[in-house]
């Protein structure tokens, strides 16, 4: 008997959901619920493609709802209800929201007697283990999260909407000197600014002011402003040639000393390099799934991060075999 | 009221267990257990030192006797003796060992109604749960520990056992080319001496024959055989100034795949660079303290591992300032 997962939109992490359930024989993937017409879903391996207004009738076809919505409407909205009805997880990964979210699908949670994994991803997520674990182990130390060379769609949207541009996309980068100084264990204050830069590829309509464009994106508050930002026109043919994919990834650091006057110098360092950072985060979510029945058949109820999971719960395979193979 | 911390055994690690736990205000070193005769042994810190006969009366006295004995001898004793009595961690690192070690120390502690938290420190370790993780979230995907650069104890022993060495250090490296292959993204099938070589420092009584001395070193069975084995003649002089220290690390890397047809890679990589090799184990030893502490005091009963153990509960910080910082 497979876990049963259901997985709630279907945009790229659903379609990333979809392919890491394949991927792990012991989960089965029932079909995807989807605000759109039904029938106008093709899935990409074939699963049923249900309406989102039939889910609360699926509840004993599903073990594990998957919620695939964005972080900042739907997810606040999805998980609380869908909790109601069904174990969730879920990638909310507004973090300054985080604890809020948490509360209110707990408190669903309580009152269905269901389990809810939030925001599981890599960031929230595997960075998250990371910075923990990390700081565990080194009290006396600081961490560094950088993030890239990756894709942010919101910021390539941004550049996208303003006047004369036809397509852009926009990559973070972690600064190298910033990076290099934490690696050698210097404990420097670092604003996300100093860690971070920002390039962007612009396609532009042709006469388009390129040097107003350039202008408007390194000035644009929040999200270019306070960054090293460089400005690259090329043609929709070089964008779609070389920039088409949705790379991600980063690194977080954690440098700690021990010692009687801390004398010795350690380094921790997690990194990622994700092609595609949707199916990455998917296949997050699908392990986590796994955790979540786990927990729920034990008589689990809440809402539950990964800081609470113990970590052999994430794998299908037998505690002894984890002990005997992997410690 | 701190958690209250025996050390059982004073050597390296139980050195730097007592200035771990000086990192961790909710904990207490109540003293350090020695075989040796007590008033010979002053600590470090100058918490008090008694007889290893004595510790069965000491035992309202603790909360966690964190156990740093040998992997080869010591602790497949010392471990499920002392678990009658205490809850306790220790640094199992014999990992064809661990199943038949977690079995014998979990009776005990099913008996006696104790928490043991075994094969704590890096690798058995960290590191395990950096395999653990990896392999969870990218199952279709291979995984690597590499280590070094670090000085292998054993390794520089066996080379000082040789006629006519005085004094030896020996380093255990990854080879880049294997790793550099890991970390494209490859998936090469490598043992344990393609992964790795050994450089060797070496000082020698005058007059010695270093032709024979490298020979003897290269061709030691088991221990540099099979490896690339690079050796030094230096001075004793030059060994004490340049290799007092014991450092060690390495990484563990998983590279895996998603996608309709394998065709996104991503990269995990988790590493440490450790200055102090025993000081960073026991800073591990002390954080698993405070969590077979909890795990005790939610009615735990048995031996664990780190995958058994929630993460949360390696901090002394409540998990919603957890959850608020750190996730």
């Amino acid at each position: 008997m497979s876990i049963r997962v259901g997985i709630y939109g279907y945009g790229n992490l659903g379609k990333g959901v979809e392919l890491a359930i394949q991927q792990n024989p012991d989960l089965s993937a029932v079909g995807v619920f989807t605000r759109r017409a039904p029938e106008t879903v093709k899935t990409l391996t074939g699963i049923p493609v249900f309406s989102a207004d039939s889910v609360e009738s699926m509840q004993d076809k599903i073990d594990v709802m998957i919620i695939c919505g964005g972080s900042a409407t739907d997810l606040p909205k999805q998980t609380p209800y869908l909790a109601q009805y069904f174990n969730v997880v879920d990638s909310f990964d507004n973090h300054a929201n985080i604890p809020a979210h948490l509360n209110a699908v707990d408190e669903v949670c309580q009152k269905s007697g269901t389990v809810a994994m939030i925001s599981a991803g890599w960031d929230p997520g595997m960075f998250s283990l990371a910075r923990l674990y990390s700081s565990a182990v080194l009290p006396n130390g600081q961490d560094y999260t950088f993030w890239g060379k990756g894709v942010s769609q919101g910021h390539s949207d941004a550049i996208r909407r303003i006047e004369g541009v036809l397509d852009a996309k926009q990559y973070t980068l972690p600064v190298q000197s910033a990076l290099d100084a934490v690696r050698r264990g210097e404990t420097p204050t670092l604003s996300t600014d100093q860690k971070h830069e920002r390039e962007c590829f612009v396609v532009v309509k042709e006469g388009a002011d390129k040097a107003r464009i350039e202008q408007e994106i390194k000035t644009m508050p929040n999200y270019f402003a306070p960054y090293k930002t460089t400005v690259h026109f090329i043609s929709q043919e070089e964008l779609n040639e070389k920039h088409a994919g949705l790379p991600h990834g980063g690194v977080v650091v954690r440098s700690g000393v021990t010692g009687k006057d801390g004398e010795h110098k350690h380094l921790i360092e997690y990194s990622l390099k994700l092609d595609s950072n949707a199916e990455f985060t998917a296949s997050v979510l699908v392990a986590c799934a796994r955790a979540v029945y786990r927990l729920k058949n034990e008589g689990g109820i809440g809402a539950k991060t990964l800081f609470d999971i113990p970590p052999a719960y994430l794998l299908a395979k037998p505690r002894e075999e984890l002990i005997k193979t992997m410690l």
